[in-house]
């Protein structure tokens, strides 16, 4: 692909040489003369200098410094694109594999992949074009939506729903019970969990993470909301629309976040907590149970409070040492004018 | 399923219109005309007031308000029977899928199912009634008790002695080896993990949760212990009867917990450390190596400490700035009395 | 096999009775006639006494006191080679199962045993002597080296390269997409993950560990590394040799990891953290984002510091209710002073 083309392809501007052919992307450091980098500001521009990269894409304001350069208003998701467009992810063959099973009245879409040793149980739907890994567990009565893409030894429980586009990676569990028991004659006794699951559409969940059923009513997951590995979602929990969970993230039953909430790593969340709009919890925080979190705010800590507050509390505890000399010296002052 | 036929199969009496016809459950505010909900206090009986549910199961001590009514000593726990009355859980077919492989010398008994792909190692057993979902792997010289429940993807290594009416959700993996190694010539060789694991009767492991085995001895779990979603316990943890964990708590190696201790969701447990019966560990708390916590004690924080002193420690922290302006206060007051 | 047998066969001397026939290996408190134990310093001596074991590993100056003993320079690590000398691990049926499925052009070295439904990518390569557990999957164009070992259900990606004798336990996953979005038009558009996962030789990743592969690059472990459960790694980050990292603990992006650190569990490191050569990290320690723990460094706590300083500043908040005390006693007697 030349430069020219990739530029049109992005719907972009380039300047330079459009005949260069670029077969491959590479961060700036590395990239050589066949490849296309980016740089995402104007302070990144001296590495471009040093940059051996045949095409860089470039914020509109750069100046070119006689490159070849594509310009875009995010250089970066240029960049996205362009690697989507030369690194195609491999598909996989068409078709049910021979030693696949699927149940009775399960329905599958045009163009489905569905991989060795998968299963599909009785009454379930697959939407056109998605690809089912190998080994993948879906229950009965599960519906996925066209374009989906489910790696290898995803297990869903019976009755989830996800929408399109959606991609779930390997290990991760859908619709496993939430965790509900009633002590009874000193024992526990399961709570059933008969409720659903329901994962919108273009949904992103990473390796080994779990979203529960729930007890009653539905657990969700907002349409392009994106979990990292080993994010736990209990029963009940309401995640909303274009939310960020990091890795090994913890939600408790009943949780609410609503959209475009950003949410770090290890973040463990109680109890019906309440995590408005673009809020942001950073990694490690603690969230307590039925605690509501403003729209917008920035908190950190355990337990949570706002940023700026937490970082007094981490300078106050750093002035402790210091705090404990000056009460010696004014005791030692004090004592001296008693003394007088 | 009448009002009339329920209360009688859950032991208890109803007042008003035995004849209501049944067909659902539902929480308190979406309940229609042939739901059965409940409340648990009569805090929330004015909840009832607004609710259309059918018929609500309440405390014994309820004020009918011209309701139909099933009494009940604890209404959650009648609920929970309910439900798993009128939402029985699907059945899967009997029998051993064809696709499934058994080994030599492996018992079925009777009425197991065992689904499509999964794997049985020669010499284990598995109990009456089992259910092992599609995808499981279950090693050799596994035994597994009556009436249990394995669902999809779930992985026993070999030797692990599972009780009866166990419940493991998916991706759950029981006697991977311990985490053990002696550093030898600048490198790590592995301590052979060739204990093993027991898991009691009527135990219930969530979602890709982990219980290794032992280097030398047993990895146990106690009867009726129930543990969430990606808890890590390590080799050689006796874990007791009635002991509940919620998700994503880790357990390192030789961990004692007594019966009916209660642990929270990530909470971090020290190698060798002992929680004693009936003990409860706030949600992220993290418990020192060898620290044992007193029979009933309650405890919050890292490192962890009982939940007065922590509360204290919080509210310390929080008047620190108060503090700080007192002791600047007494200083310009003492430095007033010094110029006199 | 005798005493004398295995002396010569660890390559110790033996003292007493080189005749006693040792059957098995277990903890000093419960082995018997048959057993071969160890004991690991001259404080534990005075559990030897008690001991019924037929044959002790002892340290090189430990006073025999009469008993069958074997010197080793490391007991412990004699003991682990004793272990895996008389519990030689169970070995699989070589061959390719009948339930296996593998793709065009994967090469499958000599003596490998592969599992029920595993299944091998086109243009993959299996080393000699490994063996790949039932319903494993592993990708296209992954290569492993020889004699590596996957338990059941483990899941290798696309062009994961993993190195000799490595051991990856079950629900692993590797080469998953690193977690890498762009924010364009109000959704996450995906920055496509195109990079590689490199294992290095006789790493071992504990069980529902995850290592993503890189946006661009690598994501490499190194020889001899060790993992324990539910690790997550995440894209592009970069683990040296001979690190063990306790089960729980995430890192970010990007984050580099020296040879020889020891990392505790449910640590959590965050974005292109540089932690050096032995140094150690504490358990639930939290790394800030681009920090650096100099070579050696020992470091507790979130935001992690070094031991001593976290040590005095938990000494610093348990002293403040006495502080608090003192700072009203001044107050009282500054009062006083003034009055007169």
């Amino acid at each position: 692909m030349r430069v020219r083309e990739l530029a049109q392809w992005l719907g972009a501007d380039f300047e330079g040489d459009g005949e260069i052919e670029i077969t491959g992307v590479a961060p700036i450091e590395s990239a050589g003369p066949n490849d296309v980098s980016f740089i995402n500001s104007r302070k990144a521009a001296q590495q471009s200098e040093a940059s051996a990269a045949g095409c860089l894409i470039v914020p509109m304001d750069f100046a070119s410094q006689g490159r070849t350069i594509i310009r875009a208003a995010s250089p970066r998701t240029a960049f996205a694109r362009a690697i989507g467009r030369l690194h195609p992810p491999a598909q996989p063959e068409q078709g049910i594999h021979a030693t696949a099973v699927v149940g009775a009245g399960a329905m599958i879409g045009q163009g489905v992949s569905i991989g060795p040793h998968a299963s599909v149980g009785a009454g379930s739907s697959i939407g056109s074009g998605t690809i089912v890994g190998a080994g993948c567990r879906i229950g009965r009565n599960v519906s996925i939506g066209d374009g989906g893409l489910l790696h290898a030894n995803v297990t869903i429980y019976d009755g989830v729903h996800i929408g399109r586009g959606a991609v779930l990676h390997s290990g991760c569990v859908i619709g496993a019970d939430g965790f509900g028991f009633v002590m009874e004659g000193g024992r526990y006794e399961k709570f059933p969990q008969i409720g659903g699951v329901e994962i919108g559409d273009f949904v992103e969940i990473g390796a080994n993470s779990c979203v529960d059923r729930a007890a009653l009513g539905v657990t969700s997951i907002g349409e392009g909301a994106k979990l990292d590995n080993m994010v736990h979602v209990g029963h009940n929990c309401r995640i909303g629309r274009h939310v960020v969970i990091a890795a090994q993230t913890g939600f408790s039953g009943g949780v609410v976040v609503e959209d475009y909430a950003v949410i770090g790593g290890q973040v463990g969340i109680g109890d019906k907590a309440r995590i408005e709009s673009r809020a942001v919890l950073g990694s490690g925080c603690g969230i307590l149970t039925s605690k509501i979190v403003r729209s917008g705010q920035v908190v950190w800590g355990t337990p949570a409070r706002p940023l700026k507050q937490h970082l007094e509390q981490l300078a106050n505890l750093a002035r402790l040492p210091a705090l404990r000399k000056e009460l010696a010296d004014l005791k030692r002052r004090l004592a001296r004018l008693e003394a007088v």
